[in-house]
């Protein structure tokens, strides 16, 4: 199973595409969507979803997650990146992908064992989990792998079923 | 010019087409999308793209206008709505519409006079300025109309050139 995990935001999104099988992963292909800081907030939404657009268009992930998103601080960033959080939903679910969603404490907790863990505990699991030459930059990126780690463990029985009737997951992996 | 203006929102997404021309308001469409409370966000998300996407494909507006969001105090609803406004300005910029923005302050100050207005005093003065058998129904609806007139009025001498010279309007009008 190809899954796309994906870590949220307007500056950059975090991306990772990774295969599962036989309880193992595979890299395939990972990277962070820039937008420009300076540029207005309509061209930046649509450069994020130009971009997932194209990935998708790539890849053909079987599976979508990402990050949810909690209330921010800053009110001004917190809107705009719920606008792309939105965007990012709309492309996965044009494309007939289920959105999975997962909090930091469950992708914390399925990659590194506990929930609190620290981010380059973190890191450092998805580059050795995956077996990459080196940690993934920026930090989104390895994010979003980690994202896409959770689900595939959380679903793990979802998944089985999915290698036995590929036809038949229905319904949410969460 | 034709101006298609909306009041975001998930449950209710109001909106409404007015041709502006020579000061004078002619209602065109106006209704409002709906999605259900029960349903997965993606599926409401997708629901308000592709409806939006059919008016805008429908009515063709030359310009597009939106209430900007502030902070809701209930974070679960203010994140969903965000996610459901990044779909409609992503909507609008794909079609190649410029995205402009005001304030409820500038809506209700554009369309009564003040900016404290109430919320039935706007729905008067639509319902007047456009000459509607009826006030519009729900509040959404008479809100999104607001937005539009408000844009008509706030770009009054940009509108003056683009009726001059229709090639030469760029950047935003606010």
């Amino acid at each position: 199973m190809r899954i796309l995990g994906i870590d949220p935001g307007i500056a950059i999104v975090g991306w990772g595409v990774v295969d599962f099988q036989n309880g193992k992963f595979r890299p395939v292909a990972y990277g962070a969507i820039r937008t420009e800081a300076n540029t207005p907030t309509e061209n930046r939404l649509l450069e994020v979803y130009e971009q997932l657009d194209t990935i998708i268009e790539k890849y053909k992930p079987d599976s979508f997650a990402l990050e949810e998103l909690f209330w921010n601080t800053n009110q001004k960033t917190g809107i705009i990146v719920a606008e792309a959080r939105g965007v990012i939903i709309l492309c996965a679910k044009r494309h007939g992908l289920e959105i999975n969603e997962y909090t930091p404490l469950q992708i914390k907790q399925a990659v590194v064992g506990y929930g609190r863990a620290e981010k380059n505990q973190v890191i450092s699991m998805v580059t050795m989990m995956l077996g990459l030459p080196k940690p993934p930059s920026p930090d989104d990126t390895a994010d979003a792998i980690a994202v896409a780690i959770c689900h595939a463990h959380s679903g793990s029985s979802r998944l089985r079923e999915f290698y036995n009737k590929p036809t038949t997951m229905k319904g949410k992996i969460n």
